[in-house]
């Protein structure tokens, strides 16, 4: 069985934080669901990318996956932080020992929805203080790592982040050959 | 008047080297227009990334651009590459001066279409030789740039690659503003 990913977008989702794990992780093998938060499949992205989602949230919020992953842009890292969907899937995640992996103002979600609380993690730099002021401790590398949370800071760092991902779920080998097809520097 | 940009998309096209450029060049106030090769504007990329372009080509094909940006993928810039439309758009591109900007297998269109004979390109490793016997000088950089044609070489390196892009239209302090912004390190 491949190890499955799902990515939540909606409509102001950073394009290239959702479209970028998205192709990492299919090269790397893994099933990847892109679900859209919104009652149909197409979302507009930050900078008005249109991207049609494999299914619809309320399709597979009952399915459970090896990775959940979150991306930033607004509005969308806010509509995933005040979705009570993404919240039950984040819990379950979180009592199962899934993986969890939010990169720019994504894991404000993980905020919000009272996720690892305590946890490392990193971010976009504009929501450190939220963070912070929420009793995560925040690193500035460029990927985090805590436990089953992975976090990442922007569009920059979005293929080491995916990377990280991918490490995670089929291991180093499978990943450093995916960054060399990519030819990431 | 903003700058322009063309950005032709197919179904197998590298999703995130149509995607980064899109948005990068959109962040730095560019007016990006995604067309599709095909009769219909939702494309099926590589990874079955499902992207709805902005028009179709043929809506498009008689418009000119600052820019015009060629992803790579397969069998999406096979298409590109042997398309007659998208040889009539870089010839016109080439003969007034416009940027034609290609990463990946991107710049096999460069070479099919006939355009800029002898120019110095860089492409993904795999294309090469087929680069190099038709006439162009070759370079093992992330980007070249060889007067108005800026190639690349694959996803890893597409946000270099459109930073440049907007360098050439919009000018070094937005191009670093946006590089800034998002995170690249």
């Amino acid at each position: 069985m491949p190890k499955t990913a799902l990515i939540i977008v909606s409509d102001g989702t950073e394009q290239a934080e959702a479209v970028i794990p998205a192709d990492v992780l299919r090269r790397a093998g893994v099933d990847v669901t892109i679900a859209s938060l919104q009652d149909r499949k197409t979302v507009i992205c930050t900078q008005k990318v249109s991207i049609n989602a494999d299914a619809l949230l309320s399709d597979v919020a009952d399915r459970t996956f090896d990775v959940v992953v979150l991306p930033g842009g607004q509005p969308g890292s806010d509509n995933l932080a005040s979705d009570s969907r993404v919240g039950e899937i984040l819990r379950r995640q979180e009592s199962s020992g899934g993986v969890i992996a939010a990169i720019c103002a994504g894991p404000l979600a993980i905020k919000s929805h009272g996720i690892a609380k305590g946890a490392t993690l990193t971010s976009y730099p504009l929501v450190r203080d939220q963070l912070k002021a929420a009793g995560y401790q925040y690193s500035e590398e460029s990927v985090a790592v805590c436990k089953n949370i992975i976090t990442s800071r922007g569009p920059g760092t979005a293929f080491k982040f995916a990377l990280k991902i991918a490490e995670h779920l089929v291991g180093a080998e499978t990943a450093r050959s995916v960054c060399n097809e990519l030819l990431i520097e």
